[in-house]
């Protein structure tokens, strides 16, 4: 059993809707924190396991989460479990800082830029170029049934950056506008898959089909370090429209042949040649 | 000025938002039929030049109410052009039934079909499918802003026929699963692109990433004698969601490559090899 407070910060993960990876990789590293606060001894030990088998269940799509359990040591010292905690959150913010830094750079004055659903990781890219002075445009598709596209919209109009929102149904005909594409990933898999909000596919089709340079923003904790694509499991969030259910896969896989490159904090990755 | 019980045809077809090319230029035959029946003289010939105009203007991306008008002949003769109006009713119901006999021959036991928004041609062809005793399960979607998905899947449990419907960002993800895609169209250009519920160059390229057969199932009078591509004009019906303005094409093109066939009532339009 956790502490009722550390329950709570997964309940609140699991129900989280619009924010993705990076975003619960943190709350899980402060449900952590928050651990190491209010335990010790056994209890403590075993409640690490227990947070563990937890988080990972929140999302198992979410390779930052699994990144995040792999960094914290099942070890009986709550200080130290707290300081590796905070040291993720921390190094966190820095691989997005430097991803906004590195990113910016591909941007350039007038860009189209289209992207799908909400990175806050696209987001801090799209913050950079704008402090550097760059005059842009964001295209972004509504990313139904959650609207994680309109969320997007509302930070955008915070920064005063210059956006349109499209219908998910509409990545094709905008992408031949577009520039350049960017999204986020919540999971990219050793062979090189980038699992994203479903409809991430799509986008990347229509960039292949239409010679738009599709990257990707993903800090290098999103990369699993074992999985294949086939050992992904999607997870799915079921609903009803009328009474009909509607199926809802929340994440599709793209492969690496239609990525020109994703951009972490230690630069921008490439696929190797023969792909 | 049109008579009164005509505009309100002419409102009515505007203001459709489920059903497609098909029955627009039906309806559209209907408003011929019955401006035949209440004008006669210089009146009846005013009339028939303005309804022209009008049922152009309700869906300028649609072919099958171009050639409507083209097919209705502009003379002092009520009698003959109520008489085209209803052989134009009933060639196209005609052309539907042969395509559905043409088209279930394409589906085999088992096959699951993907399929994007509503198309009632597509519908004749599954329900002669199920007709002829195949077994088969429709993936749909919902097609939104209108949910055009949840009208045909009302229509198919009507039919017993076994569906799912998904979001429309989930295509890609699905078609790797079906084994056939079957839509419908609202204009087909001379140079070979296919206009049809915007999203439907989404499905056709994820199908050609997945060596899925994708299939066109269109009335030869969706054909359009003159028009390319470039110059269809693809409607748009903004909305607004909380308080941001949503970009809303109606339509997307799907260049041939991407198409197996184009299933009309005269048979199975095949690219030429060079495409």
């Amino acid at each position: 059993m956790l502490p009722q407070e550390v329950e709570e910060l997964i309940r609140e993960m699991s129900e989280e809707r619009i924010r993705g990876a990076s975003y619960l990789a943190q709350m899980g590293a402060k449900a952590y924190a928050r651990l190491a606060e209010i335990l010790e001894g056994e209890e403590f030990l075993n409640g690490l396991k227990d947070l563990g088998v937890e988080i990972l269940n929140v999302n198992p799509t979410m390779a930052s989460l699994y990144n995040l359990v792999r960094f914290i040591p099942i070890i009986d010292n709550p200080e130290f479990v707290a300081a590796k905690a905070n040291e993720f959150i921390r190094l966190s913010e820095e691989a997005k800082r430097e991803i906004g830094n590195i990113g910016s750079e591909l941007i350039d004055q007038n860009e189209i830029i289209i992207t799908h659903s909400y990175s806050s990781t696209v987001l801090e890219i799209l913050k950079k170029a704008k402090e550097k002075g760059k005059a842009f445009k964001v295209i972004i598709s509504e990313s139904g049934p959650d609207y994680e596209g309109l969320f997007f919209a509302k930070k955008l109009e915070e920064f005063e950056i210059p956006f349109e929102v499209i219908t998910d149904a509409q990545l094709g005909l905008f992408a031949k506008n577009a520039t350049l594409a960017l999204v986020g990933a919540d999971n990219i898999t050793k062979d090189g898959y980038v699992f994203n909000k479903a409809g991430t596919y799509l986008l990347a089709l229509a960039c292949n089909d239409n010679g738009i340079p599709f990257y990707v923003a993903a800090e290098t904790f999103k990369i699993h370090p074992e999985a294949r694509a086939e050992d992904i499991k999607i997870i799915e969030r079921k609903f009803k429209r009328d009474h009909i259910i509607i199926r809802n896969y929340l994440f599709d896989a793209t492969p690496w042949k239609y990525i020109r490159g994703i951009i972490t904090e230690l630069g921008i990755l490439v696929p190797p040649k023969e792909i």
